[in-house]
């Protein structure tokens, strides 16, 4: 019987995360302030606790992971890295094909491994609630979980259309305790001036960081608290790439690439980054970034400063961007739908060390029922893109007889987005090439900062 | 960092099944004929293949588990058994409380366990199709995973109002290539009649178990499979308590009670029946089947041949029975909504050599609910019995300051059940305890047969 699992003890749960900003050949740019000046860490102050301002300035290697948050990870850590014995058989490819499973966290994805560290360091900063936003309902379900850990209230507010059309996501929310909001909500003046404008609003996902954020910064007792993009959360995931080498390690095996879905930036850096070190030390691996066609930031987007929001509340920071004001279509890979990318993935980018690919829905619901018939594991609809890049290479080694070795990270199951599979099953999804011209005009909106040469 | 998982590798999968029968002080009485007579093989010839008749009719201790089957159950086997530190502490228990999680596999439940050995051996027999019913719909999709990993057709008969109810586990079991019919459906005689009769039928689990066999009956190329109940389905559910066994003895642990919630038995009797091999050998430990107030078989129900299905179709077995034509309230947990049990359960209790306990449903939410926001994991409405049990137990502990070992079998997450939290936390959900009266006027029905002496 082949070796399918690679397993690690709950001992070998990294004790540090990797910070990729010591291994980078430039430092990162600061985020600037509407004067063009960079930010410093006291206009952060109001939001978040000082020890997450530190680690998103931090140039350190390593970063000790509190022992509190060790613990919290191995209620679900280490993840599995698993061989795909059978799809490699599906597809008959001489590639071997692995991936890290991150679908076993009790919220289903990688993003509880940010949460647990972000509610310990509130918690440790005597903060009694934290504020957050959610869009499909991943990264609220994951801070209402650490929230319930760690003994903070946990306030959502959700996007109104998926709090109406995802009730399940909401309803795991509740389970775990937490608040949930439709936003736009009356509870916040970001929301009631939406509301008096436009009475029957949708809501979108900068509206309801503008409701969390305001809450934060007008309460002592509540801090705001983001899933992806910031340094710090990329940094959290890190654990992810980490135990990936280990595992690696322990059958004596190397990916010559790996893959991950790109959206805000932090799966791709939990997995790649550390492989990044690798890479900088001289190691040969390729890392590739996949995003949707849909929502083209790396490969379509331009390098400049933008805002993080829709709205323009947040610090300019120098990223790849479609422009703050570019509405993604409703593609049902909600964690990929964001006009920006991390900072840190898009000057690694910008810098050609990493590698950027875009795939089109249909092709990434083809890849996720593949995969799903041979593994089992129905994937979420962000993590099918990694997989339609996999399947796409593992194909393109059959036809060269090359046995390369392909890793992504299996993100997130599907079990809260079956509605997306019907929809696919009843030929009712759509391909959107985004058309060069609304890009352009998207662009054009771009805050008038130059990027440092 | 106090160890939480408890793993085993996938060379530790156990090798054999274990047969209950083989310890059993007497032996299992035989399935009668509509004639009073016992049902030979060649009766269960039509609808299933020779391999799993032999298992059903077995009294061998140890039953060889082909390499293939061993191969499929590494998909997701071995599971964790893990320590419930977090409860502990929230209950401020002394007890030590462990759980065996079969939520990992890719249906999210035990049923897989069965699922894969069924599909094998039909697969080996010639059989290129499986029709079966689905009540909720966790062995339907469990079934739909192994037809695909076989390489064999599944079409599952899904009673209606599930159908209409849970589409999610009606999108798994499509994601993994099954047919999937609400029944009654227009494609079988039984189904055809009850339409005729009742155009607006909202399905029974009795309705759906005719079509499945009608057209497993009716069709050389197709068998029948069932989910819980019959001997041999019991057996290929042993790899849990025998896994078990093997991560106990690891950390040098054993448990004085193991409990599972109990509806056709296939839950208990997987967990529990390695450890009544112990028990047998003059180990001490008590085995607990719990089940709900509303359909409380072993509790409340009598010791007598009955049919198993709500028809009248199957022959008639030996066991705990509210008789074949009591009608359990809507209750969410679907897997306990069956008038009997497992022979092989029933005849352990009634020699008083396991116990049984009936728990109420708001109960069950209530303990379900505390589990989450302690262990993480959002388990199924039928683990939810298992684990009210457990608490109230380790509370017990508590006033009596005894540090018991607890240990039940955590049968699936609840990730298709959230509609049934959203209920409970909507003050929606009740409590039944099924009057007397009613119990008395179904077990009047009972066939005419006396049990042997």
């Amino acid at each position: 019987m082949p070796q399918t699992k690679i397993l690690l003890d709950e001992n070998e749960i990294p004790t540090h995360w990797y910070n990729v900003v010591a291994d980078m050949p430039n430092p990162p740019a600061p985020p600037l302030g509407p004067d063009g000046q960079p930010v410093g860490p006291d206009a952060l102050a109001a939001i978040f606790p000082e020890a997450l301002i530190e680690q998103e300035m931090s140039a350190e290697r390593w970063i000790k992971i509190p022992d509190p948050v060790r613990e919290a990870l191995n209620m679900w850590r280490p993840s599995p890295l698993i061989r795909a014995h059978r799809l490699e058989q599906a597809l008959g490819t001489p590639a071997r094909i692995y991936y890290k499973y991150e679908g076993v966290s009790p919220a289903g994805s990688h993003k509880p491994n940010t949460a647990v560290a972000q509610a310990y360091y509130n918690q440790q900063a005597g903060i009694k609630r934290l504020s957050t936003e959610t869009g499909a309902g991943q990264w609220g379900s994951s801070l209402a979980l650490a929230g319930q850990m760690f003994g903070l209230e946990v306030r959502v507010y959700m996007v109104k259309v998926s709090y109406e059309q995802k009730p399940f996501r909401r309803s795991m929310m509740h389970t775990w305790g937490a608040e949930v909001l439709a936003s736009p909500s009356d509870q916040t003046e970001a929301g009631r001036s939406i509301l008096a404008a436009h009475p029957d609003s949708q809501g979108s996902l900068g509206i309801a960081i503008s409701e969390a954020v305001e809450e934060a910064a007008s309460r002592d007792d509540t801090n705001y608290s983001l899933g992806s993009v910031l340094n710090h959360v990329l940094l959290h995931q890190t654990v992810i790439g980490q135990e990936a080498q280990k595992q690696f390690e322990k059958i004596g095996e190397y990916p010559d690439v790996v893959y991950a879905p790109c959206g805000g930036g932090s799966n791709f850096g939990g997995v790649a980054f550390p492989f990044f070190a690798d890479k900088a030390a001289g190691k040969e691996v390729r890392l590739v970034a996949v995003e949707p066609t849909s929502c083209p930031t790396l490969t379509k987007g331009h390098y400049a400063y933008d805002f993080g929001d829709a709205i323009g509340m947040t610090p300019l920071m120098l990223m790849y961007t479609l422009g703050h004001d570019f509405m993604p279509p409703g593609i049902h890979a909600g964690g990929l739908r964001y006009h920006g990318d991390s900072a840190l993935v898009s000057q690694l980018y910008h810098e050609g060390l990493i590698e950027a690919r875009a795939v089109p829905q249909l092709g990434t619901f083809e890849a996720g029922v593949q995969f799903a018939r041979a593994e089992g594991i129905i994937p979420a609809p962000e993590s099918n893109h990694a997989i339609r890049a996999v399947i796409d290479d593992a194909l393109a080694c059959k036809e060269s007889g090359e046995s390369q070795v392909l890793f992504f990270n299996l993100s997130g199951h599907g079990h809260f987005d079956m509605a997306a599979y019907d929809r696919y099953f009843a030929g009712e999804l759509e391909d959107f090439d985004y058309p060069e011209e609304a890009i352009e005009e998207a662009l054009a909106h771009l805050p008038k900062v130059d990027a440092p040469a």
